[in-house]
């Protein structure tokens, strides 16, 4: 698992660690030697230009410039995530009562989620870095992603999920025929066991354990496209659903990198948390001012978001801090109406954190905490295709009819 | 429901008979005056590039110069659908002895399926021919594209289905909020009433009925991006799901289209139709080497090809002889068989027509029709997770074990 010379991590210059600042060479690893503190991606990015990020892919590998991949990433076969819809939304805009809202459609990956970006991510740089077997605890998005980026790189996968998960959930991840364990236990019993294993199985790369610091970074390609897609300009306020956090504050730093480099233009921009009151830490946290928040007990029907002990929720709490946004939450009725309202309004049909988003939207909206006058970009981070139960109680058909003109007609639908 | 001077359907200019070639002005029209046959539109292309395609946005309104729609189109709220991954599938070339395999994988679409792309261009057109309810009967995909494409415009949908469909495809046409009518009987009587509700709701656009000469066209896009994806180069081999026929002819006509107006070389190409044996009316008429095909009753789990009676089943053996391909089926084991390879060497999870069309790809290259080293592209039209069922029985866990690392270690996993 050493690096040799032939390892190459593009523009990735060492890892850095989030809280004491202290360096170490690019490897595999994910804490600080010193302080056991997060690592994160430090770079050197050469001459990147927007013409040379035009040039490139239909995917997130056009910002291979600005990730920890090899040069050649696109001649390896992998999902080729990203470049989602940008849609402008004035419909659900003119609901709320704002002027110009756009949603990023994350759906549109090919495992249908925001995962495909950090999973292939995590993948170029576990090969890179020796790694063999493609692994990750999950309960859900993340599962389907990484069995699926595997089978299409032709390596294996080693998936583990809690043994109670949805027969839906277990079938889309198993059709890609990898290794996949049913843990029985709860989704921490199997996210520890996930670190366990990782310590004593020296080529498996755990997407979110072990190579973490490349994974979070695939994240940035949110924010990236964004700005590209709006014209090579930022958004004046953001709202990004929180679970571990990694996504906001990776959005939050793609827009901070694109500022340094010239490819937009400076200006001040507001970054929204949104969580769903059933695992609110960060909210609660940012609405309490506190520094750090406290780890709660999920209890949400918003699932890929019930990370009760966020990872990166202390940051998040910063960039909403700095750049005057706020972390608010909904209740489980306003992520069903949420989801409601999106697919109603714009025809995009988001699983429950896309609902959390759109939630959080109307409630800052209607509160005035966001400027209704002001740009904004709302992140559908996945599909409701993987969520359906969360609907299923409160839609239904307009009528049932008999199959002739005179029922039609008697059922005063016309 | 006059066209007016402002109807505005770009290149197109009239209504040819496709059986008699009797032409009449562009309107809301789909059987000939004079036959009865169904009617095509008729193009005067203007000055088309590769340029000024290359141009365009990115989904099909980059070939809006080639499709029944206003020069506006881009400017009216619609799902943008198209541009949709062309994937190289080396494993899968592999596995079955090919040389140059590409996957055109139309999950990646707004809702996942191909019918985006067909149902985005009737709206267009409705739109201008003065319809004020998008309309459909469906049993799945359609469904949900019209409703999802209703409700992005800001109009009304109005879809009917069998009251006997699965709760699951209720819930992803019922959440955009359209009017959604169970009826009680089986398809072809949801068809049938879809036709008379048709003739006597003077403002409903029947999608797939009365402005389907409009509809169908949106298949060719299908056709162009493979080519422009290619390279601006025409495969030598394609191998198409077959319902109604008309997504395999209208590929044909894109490629046929691309030569005229010299985007593309002009080559020979081979285009194979792919059916589930449980409903192969076009396989069948192609073995017995007959011009007209004879209707059968479905019984297959690949319902979205499930078409007894299919509008272009004449035109598709025309075309497949006349290119020197051919019309294959499959059993529904052999669809099975196709999604889990495709999920587990390329990581596209498929819907059951995906798996039509790979079981068929198999059989054609197993049995030497087809040239195993000429260059082949497949069509994925839609997503595994809205056919679960199909797999559910076939795909598992490879392990269930308790949440310890003695458990793993015994499990015989690493």
């Amino acid at each position: 698992m050493a690096l040799t010379s032939a390892t190459n991590l593009g523009p990735a210059t060492a890892l850095t660690c989030r809280e004491c600042g202290h360096s170490r060479d690019l490897g595999p690893h994910y804490a600080c030697e010193e302080c056991f503190g997060p690592l994160e991606i430090s770079y050197d990015f050469g001459d990147v230009t927007r013409a040379s990020i035009e040039a490139g892919p239909r995917n997130i590998w056009r910002y291979k410039g600005l990730l920890p991949v090899p040069s050649h990433i696109e001649e390896t076969p992998n999902t080729e995530p990203g470049l989602t819809r940008l849609v402008r939304a004035d419909h659900l805009a003119e609901t709320l009562g704002l002027t110009r809202l756009w949603v990023k459609d994350d759906s549109g990956n090919p495992t249908h989620s925001f995962k495909d970006r950090v999973v292939a991510v995590a993948l170029a740089a576990a090969r890179e870095l020796g790694f063999k077997v493609l692994a990750c605890p999950s309960t859900g998005n993340l599962a389907n992603a990484v069995a699926a980026a595997a089978a299409r790189a032709g390596i294996r996968s080693a998936v583990f999920v809690p043994s109670d998960l949805e027969a839906q959930k277990i079938i889309t991840t198993a059709v890609y025929g990898g290794t996949f364990v049913t843990v029985d236990g709860n989704y921490d019993d199997v996210n520890r066991l996930a670190s366990e294993i990782a310590g004593e199985q020296e080529d498996w790369a755990f997407v979110n354990v072990n190579v973490r610091p490349y994974y979070a970074e695939g994240s940035k390609t949110l924010g990236y496209e964004i700005a590209e897609q709006l014209g090579w300009r930022l958004p004046d306020q953001i709202v990004v659903p929180v679970a571990s956090g990694s996504q906001l504050t990776k959005i939050d730093k793609a827009f901070q990198e694109l500022i340094k480099l010239g490819l937009v233009e400076d200006k001040p921009y507001r970054v929204f948390g949104a969580q769903p009151a059933g695992c609110d830490p960060v909210a609660h946290a940012f609405k309490q001012g506190w520094d750090v928040f406290r780890p709660v007990k999920p209890d949400t029907i918003a699932k890929s978001l019930a990370i009760g002990n966020p990872a990166d929720g202390t940051y998040v709490l910063d960039v909403a801090r700095r750049t005057g946004g706020t972390v608010e939450d909904v209740t489980d009725e306003q992520v069903v109406e949420g989801i409601r309202l999106l697919a109603a309004t714009e025809g995009i049909f988001g699983e429950t954190a896309g609902g959390v988003t759109v939630g959080v939207l109307k409630k800052l909206a209607e509160s005035g905490t966001l400027d209704p006058s002001a740009e904004t970009v709302i992140i559908n981070s996945g599909d409701g295709l993987k969520t359906l139960d969360a609907v299923a109680p409160v839609v239904a058909p307009t009528a049932n009819i008999a199959p002739t003109l005179d029922a039609f007609r008697a059922a005063g639908i016309a």
